[in-house]
């Protein structure tokens, strides 16, 4: 049985989903893919807090005591771009691969985060990022890496399709933003999702992977009190690279997205319109995400071990 | 630019659209990934036949010239379970990754060539024997392997939801199965696909992909003249194990998905319920997700070699 030592850094709504899945998917995964997956500290900022289901004494409010605890691997939920950012690079300085949930962090910073990760031979998982646990992520970056990408189409703020959806049922736009913070789907300040900019965030982080072109333009803009139909995010190949927009439209297509759903059609010239969709946010699809990415970071080095003639030579030696 | 050998067997209508596709993607493949894609041999019934876009060096009839040319991968396309499953099982005794879009090959003989593959250390992907281009598979083995999935429930043959399709629309039975005949749709023996076989072959797929349980129950029921509704297919766990049902039933969730749509429904303890539909056969949408497979196994190779300190020891020594 092979083990996976794994920081966490945070232990909020996400890394709390994170400790209680693990717990709960733990004899599965033994069984199911020869991985004790151990999770060895926990960066926290209050050591006094009841947190259900999580040993005190892995609870630690020093990031260092994570990082250089000797991980193979560090799941970053503490979200936010400076702090995360320091601990992400001095991770991957350590050689820990790394898996994140935090689309601000990736947006600002992610070409620098995975040349670094690139160099040190470590990677990224980043599936958790969008679309919560809806595998987009996977799909563009394997299930459809033999195709040409030529769009990206989706709802991928789960707050506006909310709120959108309120307003459609007849309620102001203040009342539902408000009946949306009620239910946890937006912030005590909701801007950045009202503005489309968290939207961006997520289309820019999906056409980083789909597309081999550099974004030429990029319109974003937000709901509000007389915005009706859908917010919807769209990549797409223009002459010379790609066009991002985030704007409110009708589009039937997306009509039955309602509430806090995600969705999203990824056309590939040779496969057509593939559409994904389902939960995008909440602790436990978040949750799900990030342990997908785990377990294919212990299960590549896995693979590598077994596949390669280099690989075992270099093990027998 | 490392190179990929790729042998191919088959030229008909998934394998053409292989050479096809491979054509088409090898220079972003190249740009991309660092791969240089190279089908090596190609095997064919009929050395003279017309076949557009593929150079007649590179065909033979004897499988052997394929399989024991030195490829890194192999990718079976001739269909059918006998042949097909002597010439796998001789790939991967020469160390050949193999790549597959042949739900009955793995349906009768899946269990004893994955094990063959695993004592051997190579892979088998078969992203394409279900729903073609619809990244079904690497969603359950990646992007949902994080959670317990409960039931998984799709339209998973094309050529019935066609048949159905033109019935709601009016057409008797034999006239809508003549069309989808005439489509391509449908086999000039359209009985694997009308019985629910086919359906249930692709659905004993995905259950051994997405469950720890052995099968308890099966029943199986396909489409006829007095047909109403959509051919559902679902597997679900019950006690003791997995119960899997092809029949035909009315289900809302699925009445927009017409004509040769493929659509399914994973159903997540953590996730919820995630969809993921698309074109489900044809020959690009086919083609594209063997390609997907090829470049995941070119990717794992190269992976293993940057990612662990033990295949960069053994590299160095």
């Amino acid at each position: 049985m092979r083990r996976l030592r794994i920081g966490l850094l945070g232990c909020g709504t996400v890394g709390g989903g994170f400790v209680q899945l693990v717990a709960a998917e733990r004899d599965r995964i033994r069984a199911r893919f020869g991985l004790d997956l151990d999770i060895v500290r926990i960066l926290v900022r209050d050591l006094e807090k009841e947190r259900a289901g999580v040993h005190r004494a892995l609870l630690t409010t020093s990031a260092l005591d994570v990082i250089d605890a000797g991980c193979d691997l560090v799941v970053e939920a503490i979200g936010g771009v400076h702090t995360a950012g320091t601990l992400v690079r001095r991770a991957i300085e350590r050689g820990c691969d790394i898996v994140t949930a935090n689309k601000a962090l990736l947006a600002a910073a992610g070409r620098e985060l995975f040349h670094a990760a690139a160099a040190r031979g470590v990677t990224i998982g980043f599936e958790a990022s969008v679309c919560g646990g809806v595998p987009v992520v996977g799909a563009l970056r394997r299930g459809l890496a033999g195709d040409t990408i030529e769009s990206i189409t989706g709802i991928l703020n789960g707050t506006c399709n909310y709120v959108l959806t309120r307003m459609e049922r007849g309620f102001p736009f203040a009342d539902a933003v408000v009946h949306a913070q009620e239910r946890g789907f937006a912030e005590a300040d909701p801007s950045l999702d009202l503005s489309g900019e968290d939207a961006a965030q997520k289309l820019r982080i999906l056409a980083e992977v789909a597309f081999d072109a550099p974004v030429r333009r990029e319109r974003v803009r937000g709901i509000g009190e007389q915005t009706r139909g859908k917010l919807i995010a769209e990549a797409r190949r223009v002459a010379g690279g790609v066009e991002l927009i985030v704007e409110p439209r009708e589009d039937a297509r997306f009509a039955h997205v309602v509430d806090e759903q995600n969705a999203v059609i990824i056309r590939g010239r040779a496969v057509g319109d593939v559409w994904l969709s389902g939960r995008g946010a909440g602790s436990m699809p978040t949750a799900a995400a990030l342990l997908a990415d785990v377990l294919e970071c212990g299960d590549a080095s896995r693979r590598s071990l077994a596949a390669t003639p280099v690989a075992a030579a270099g093990a027998a030696a």
